[in-house]
């Protein structure tokens, strides 16, 4: 890969190269690998790892620091890319220690049906709270209250007052809620919070592809319910990957948690895969598989 | 008191009174007060108090949770409607609990002359911060820099571009954002605010008069560096009273900490005073004597 990117970089001029930074490098994403060969001390041939890989079929991979040897393989790969890989460790984390959760607890969920979100509404569950999903189709809601057991979801394309929407799932508030979309959707779920609520913000969704992202309204809430809105990076506890494996692997083998893929063969269609995305036309975690033995 | 409503609303017919909630009633504001007369328990004649009371000359106080009986006179009894009151107490927990501070923080304070901030401000720099504050007048920000020991002071309404101002003082960013205004400038802020910053919501002026708030953008920016954003109301607080006050006091005995306050004389012009707050016109806290001996 090294010698393609510096073939490319040869037919620009110095000065254009210079002036506008262009990477012609493989688009990099989550994914399982299998080691074909290594120099590194902690991998060898025939592992199986998970982390920041290219999107290609053989990589070099020079930085490691984002790679995790897979130990258990009694389940299907493509879940180190997601329950068991950093969505998995994002909803946990998120859940379990940015939102404080106590029993009874009443929490939304946006962007419910995703790798992330359909994980935080069944921690949710599994703890005791009242959890109500939204997502962008009738399919996705479907999905969050027959399969991953959300008590209410609904479909927020199809709802005129976002507002209404909520006071008709949270009569008496929000006690947690998990921000995965920005914009609109929080400016109304900040009305709906409880006092002492929190808001473990985990991504944007709506505000990546702005130019200029929206401004969100009613934060002075912030203040009169005593709000906590956290963000957080999971590389930032990666540290506790082994004690969530403890916790998520047991559940998966009793069929205690569900867990959803929408999966795309080969690289070919990565790309439409990843525009569906932010269309929100991919029901449950994204995966691209690209088979070789 | 109590009869003079009764009588005004006698006045007005009962489905216009009904429909149109009208409150007859003096401005509540938090004040010291001296007991003339009780028939409650805590309370005897004589004893001075602090806490929500009418703006008016004399008043019967039926509800009295909000009051504390003053046990230290020995500093001018108007600090207990600031350094000492509601607003010493609102830095205190602002400051040490919900900013989270290390020694050596880098700490933005807007409205950073006002009863709160300035306390902020220079509890910040007893705790070994580098502290910067904002403020809406050259009075004001000479006033931080060479009274309250601000280690920057900067005049917002002179600045053309407040994240620039911002890079101007931070240059390795904020880590303790104290937040006390809203709008524009907790935008400029969160461009500003390191990875795991800390922003305590205390208030938010600019907003308050509004007919709808404004919206804030660059809300993402708390996924991508971490960040911890808490409102927070005192009166959930008001258990550490007796600890705020046994840090605080010896502070002013030792001349180390500052405090400024804005005092008008008389009832009749505690209106003006009001409105002058929110024209930014006080410098310091503002206080409305109102004496009888």
């Amino acid at each position: 890969m090294a010698e393609v990117v510096q073939k490319s970089q040869e037919k620009i001029p110095e000065q254009d190269f210079q002036e506008n930074i262009i990477f012609l490098q493989p688009i990099i994403g989550y994914g399982v690998a299998r080691v074909l060969d290594s120099s590194h001390q902690n991998f060898t041939k025939g592992d199986l790892i998970w982390g920041l890989i290219n999107w290609e079929e053989y990589s070099l991979i020079k930085d490691t620091t984002s790679l995790i040897k897979i130990q258990h393989t009694n389940v299907p790969l493509s879940y180190y890319t997601g329950i068991l890989g950093m969505p998995g460790m994002t909803a946990y984390v998120g859940f379990y220690e940015i939102c404080s959760p106590k029993k009874g607890d009443t929490v939304f969920v946006s962007a419910a049906s995703g790798a992330v979100g359909q994980l935080v509404g069944q921690f949710a569950k599994l703890f005791g709270c009242y959890v109500v999903g939204s997502a962008g189709s009738k399919e996705k809601v479907d999905l969050l209250k027959n399969k991953f057991g959300f008590d209410e979801a609904f479909n927020y394309k199809e709802e005129q007052d976002l507002d209404a929407a909520l006071k008709r799932y949270f009569p008496n508030g929000i006690d947690i809620y998990f921000e995965n979309v920005g914009g609109k959707m929080l400016e109304e779920v900040l009305r709906n919070m409880r006092l002492h609520g929190r808001i473990a913000v985990c991504g944007m969704i709506s505000q990546y592809n702005l130019d200029q992202s929206e401004g969100t309204r009613n934060l002075f809430l912030l203040v009169a319910r005593s709000i906590r809105m956290e963000g957080f990076l999971v590389f930032h506890h990666y540290h506790k990957y082994p004690k969530f494996l403890e916790m998520v692997l047991p559940l998966i083998h009793e069929g205690k948690i569900a867990y959803v893929e929408d999966t795309v063969e080969g690289l070919e269609n990565a790309p439409a895969a990843l525009i569906g995305l932010y269309k929100g036309t991919n029901v449950g975690k994204q995966v691209v598989t690209i088979a070789h033995e």
